[in-house]
């Protein structure tokens, strides 16, 4: 008899929900994404939902309607009314017995949260702390799947160090973005960050940082920093969803700047605001 | 309300079970084995253990006791009374609400299932045909984790060219290792495979074929194979263990050798099997 086994508890195989099988924890075999609203409004839900697209894509989870997602995505955060939420979902191939390979008659599995976003004006006014740790991650990164492990590992580490936040940095010394953020820098009236690659996020908040950097007259250099430039820069700050900006004071222990939030970086902060009313 | 979806269902998040919020489906945030028996008797779960103790300690899942996995392994394939079986558990952090970092209260989280082994003897009696992927991995294969989607995704391209595995190949264009199998090559009395590294999984059927190869007089490389090495080999086979030795007679497409497992692979299977009795 072909069983299963929960802690100690055996269990035939045939008596367990679908969810003990899912390929998403077998193998993290599925994408996600995390929106988030500011005061009952959700921000840049399309461009998550033509990532999220795209990332099926790359896998080739097929048969997934987007339109229906969207409809989920609406009908789950009306139904939570939180004004300020973090949208959660994702989607794995489906749910088997164990094997690498996939069959095509797998159903998509789709799961959703709405929870409320963290409040971080704490670290917005008086900035964060960052460590760097090396790059695990794989050659996907453009992909944003349920792989994460790298980045869980980094981000820990950098818990343990006392710091907000781990700044990924690959083979050749190049910073490739933060474990779940990406990082910028401040040259004079320059805006510094990462290239689009394989190697890194296509990051939505990424594009309205660089057009928010535009709109306060900043030149934007699309270009991979070594620490030692990093180290050295006028300012540094992260960005992602669910924290929008925030800036860097401390990089592996050396203070930036004034050791405050940059004048550019509390600039970008108020002009990011406009897109999302 | 803090809410969750399954599919197309809202649910409040206090009604779901804690499988729902697993790390390991989140982050892949676990590690796992795959043991195997022959005829009633597991083949060198000591050797198992250890490695998955190894790989626990290497993503800082703290309290799990090994013994204590080692008598749940015999408990349920007693109970499932499966003369050849493959034996797969994992552990994974625990269940939280998504968060990157985690929490010492979490408690791992141990799944387990027994299986019956699927019969290969006509892979074995014919051999193979792989094909070559880019290894997408992460930089800590070394680990036995469950982010897996570089190896399904490679696996899969191989099944849609009518392989039976793919053979992963670095950004320096060298072999390191299968999808979810160890390669080898033979020229002439030379059994050769990929060091031991950082890239590859430390392999326990790896070890026994190194033994038995010994055994039969072969020398042994443990040197990095280029594609064209490989595709030149007297003879080529892959090693794991739910499948033990099968022979590869097509590499991308190139017959090796005569096209039919090689006089030194099928001396090997036999020397293999004498110590799983």
């Amino acid at each position: 008899m072909q069983i299963a086994m929960l802690q100690d508890k055996i269990v035939p195989i045939e008596d367990l929900e679908p969810v003990y099988f899912d390929r998403g924890i077998y193998f993290g075999d599925g994408v996600y994404e995390v929106a988030r609203s500011y005061d009952g409004k959700i921000f840049a839900l399309k461009e998550h939902l033509q990532r999220f697209a795209n990332s099926l894509a790359a896998i080739g989870i097929t048969g997934v309607d987007i339109d229906e997602v969207r409809s989920r995505v609406h009908k789950a955060f009306e139904a939570a009314g939180i004004l300020n939420a973090n949208i959660y979902f994702h989607i794995t191939r489906g749910s088997a017995l164990r094997k690498h390979t996939w069959d095509a008659s797998l159903e998509p599995i789709f799961f959703l949260t709405v929870t409320e976003s963290g409040d971080n004006a704490d670290d917005k006014a008086k900035g964060i702390a960052v460590s760097t740790h090396p790059d695990w991650r794989w050659r996907r990164c453009d992909i944003k799947s349920l792989n994460l492990l790298a980045n869980v590992l980094a981000r820990q580490d950098a818990a343990q160090k006392g710091c907000a936040e781990a700044i990924l940095v690959d083979e050749a010394g190049l910073i490739t973005e933060g474990s779940h953020s990406t990082f910028f820098a401040i040259f004079g009236q320059k805006l510094q960050t990462t290239p689009l690659t394989a190697n890194i996020l296509p990051s939505i908040t990424r594009k309205s940082v660089i057009e928010a950097a535009r709109n306060i007259g900043l030149t934007v250099a699309e270009q991979s920093l070594t620490l030692r430039q990093a180290s050295h820069a006028d300012e540094l700050f992260i960005a992602g969803t669910t924290q929008d900006i925030v800036a860097v004071v401390r990089f592996d222990g050396q203070v930036i700047g004034d050791g405050k939030p940059g004048k550019y970086t509390m600039s970008l902060t108020q002009e990011f605001l406009k897109f999302t009313v």
